[in-house]
């Protein structure tokens, strides 16, 4: 007997046929004495759809107006969800972000969930209702919907979890769980059985797509457990919650890569105080998102200010530069799309000196070139040309010993016998 | 200078190139020193396409969350045409039936506009903006989207205009204005320049599909003028108002006929008092729109009971029907899908008394069969087998004096050759 929050994303839902799939699930959860209630993506490539009519009659369409459209998707599917359910013989009842009570700040296409007031979704499950949560939005102050960005319906399902104190927030997709390394780039990789917040949170945040990075934050803030597992199995998956002892005690939880961000650098800006501050304030008000930031040593009084964004905001970022260039007396910047970001990420690095000089003699070994680098306690992470990407990948999760004796493929047996291999793997 | 309401139906947003249109017309409206509010259907066969994937997931799906799913399709027309006219360097603002202060009662798919709070759309204009509403659905009390019926976006435009105090409210479509009868099915029909609510109710109730009956009756009520006229050309329509002298002073306004409907015959019903009343009202707490009733003359005690009501009020009606048998102590009932209704439709009726007889006589010369009739002080209604529908009208229009001397296809030139040759006609 519990209460179960379960979400779906757009695979899941892609089709009438697996709508029905989803809604069976459901009604198995509840028929095992739960309360549920599910949490939908849009279907499949829809949101593509629509960011593509947008794209036929505005180059940069209005905040306000792209949101909105894009929040359609999601209530689309949710109200094919209630139908299927109903189909099935149980009550089920569709609700927006805005009726959910998913509140959140005006910050349109990246908005914050700054409250939930579940009373209606508590008061569908008091009645016997299966409540269906749009995924992925919410709505402002003035009464306008906002989205969570990309992913966020994983941050929708942590929030309704955590609105209604529900026991568990499943959080299902075509992978079964949190993976060492990608196993299509690591054929070797293993599945974890838990991991801590602060680890999961580093991986999604260096590219492990599973999970949003904004989900995990909002989890570890609010004491939520996520259990990720797959839609297309019965297998335990993965549970990411509060570190503790019997979590598996390798010093690197895993590896991460993302190919989606580019390099900008700036090049021979004065090595004055506030020219930085210019740079990314300026940035940061244009809704840039900055991961990595280097500065380069300085040579006869300039430097170079490099820094890595997501490909989707690199054309804000150009028209930010192109701007803020005179204005910090540098001379020209120049972009390197071609480039991918490797991530080790374990919060064993902490307490395991030697980590860097490893991962850096394995890259080597294997001739592969560091393009940047960056560290925070828990994570060390290198830019390497997109190229070389897969080789890094590998050769670090060799170097430190994650790779599993079996190759993906045998692994989709069941969760008994993957967990007693993964065991003696180690 | 004028506050004008323009409303495009689902063929005018049917595509970005047609939004592009659509935005264009907007904008020339505001140039000519207009304000305007556009209220938007659908895109194309998109509402059909919703109620396709609901019919794949449930046979019955459950009315809140059909409304819920339909009302998507206005909401992301009304976010590209406001992205589409922002592309043209104005301001515009998407408003869904909720944000634009729609307010109805509770009854799903067939949702009555109880009040209009057109606050937010007056603040939009005030600041410049063109806004735009999501024609087609509402919000009721309890904070679920309702949805007003098929052509509701006719009835949402109607009542945006009342609720800014608009100067008039112009519906476009794919026709251009409001015809003596479907030139489709008489090419001798002609464009009236003006007609008055009460025969413009009795023409949209009797399956005129220009306009929707009940935008109006909402027109009358509340005085609102509808210009009816064409996407796809600058040429005046007609113009619905209270009936005045200007008016042509025909008999017949006009011929219309419908389709859609479908007969239902209980036979052998007890000939006493209150055996109608269980029928239909039971009919009617099912929401089947019932449209003509009638009884025939009692033999031995017993009678026929008839009803029409929409093709797609059958299954309803089939299990109402069904339930009440036993109950009145009929025998059978039988269903007759291939029938239409002609209605003959003008205010000049109530004092030209013989039009009843010159109708019969006109449809006796011609052989067609009379089915049922049914008349009201302004309309004259008969029902006859589906495949005698045009001839039935054809010899109606030419009966009542109503042909022009040109067929339709030379009609589409300008509206002043038109109004010249039309006054010639007769």
């Amino acid at each position: 007997m519990g209460l179960i929050v379960a979400k779906f994303g757009g695979t899941s839902v892609a089709s009438p046929e697996r709508i029905q799939m989803v809604a069976k699930r459901l009604i198995s959860i509840r028929e095992a004495g739960n309360d549920v209630v599910a949490v939908v993506s849009a279907m499949g490539k829809t949101t593509d759809e629509l960011v593509g009519l947008a794209a036929a009659l505005n180059d940069k369409p209005p905040a306000r107006e792209m949101d909105r459209l894009l929040s359609t998707g999601e209530q689309v599917s949710m109200t094919l969800t209630a139908m299927a359910i109903e189909s099935f013989g149980y009550r089920a009842m569709s609700f927006s972000g805005s009726q959910a009570g998913i509140e959140t700040d005006t910050e349109h296409a990246k908005a914050k969930i700054t409250l939930v007031h579940a009373d209606r979704i508590k008061q569908a499950l008091a009645r016997g209702v299966i409540p269906v949560v749009a995924g992925f939005q919410g709505i402002d102050g003035r009464g306008d919907i906002t989205t969570l960005g990309r992913g966020g319906s994983d941050t929708t399902a942590v929030a309704v979890a955590w609105g209604i104190g529900a026991d568990a927030c499943e959080i299902y997709s075509d992978v079964d769980g949190i993976y060492t390394a990608d196993p299509r780039v690591v054929p070797h990789a293993h599945k974890l059985a838990a991991i801590s917040y602060d680890d999961m949170l580093e991986l999604s945040s260096a590219g492990a797509g599973v999970l949003q990075a904004r989900a995990v934050e909002f989890a570890r803030k609010y004491h939520v457990v996520i259990h990720a597992r797959s839609s297309f199995s019965d297998a335990e998956g993965t549970l990411i919650k509060e570190a503790d002892p019997s979590m598996e005690q390798a010093v690197i939880s895993g590896i991460a890569h993302d190919t989606s961000e580019v390099k900008v650098t700036i090049r021979d800006v004065p090595d004055q105080s506030g020219v930085a501050a210019k740079v990314f304030s300026a940035l940061a008000s244009n809704s840039v998102n900055v991961d990595m930031i280097i500065q380069n040593i300085s040579e006869k009084g300039h430097t170079d200010l490099t820094f890595t964004c997501p490909g989707a905001d690199l054309p804000s970022a150009r028209e930010v530069v192109e701007r803020v260039l005179p204005r910090i007396h540098a001379r020209e910047y120049a972009v390197d799309e071609s480039i991918a970001k490797v991530s080790i990420v374990g919060t064993g690095m902490k307490s395991s000196p030697g980590v860097a000089a490893k991962a850096f003699s394995a890259l080597a070994d294997n001739n592969v070139n560091i393009l940047l680098i960056s560290t925070s306690p828990i994570r060390l992470s290198v830019v390497v040309s997109a190229s070389q990407v897969e080789l890094a990948v590998r050769c670090l999760h060799t170097a430190f010993g994650l790779d599993s004796d079996i190759v993906f493929e045998e692994k989709m047996l069941s969760a008994e016998e993957l967990a007693a291999k993964e065991n003696k793997g180690r």
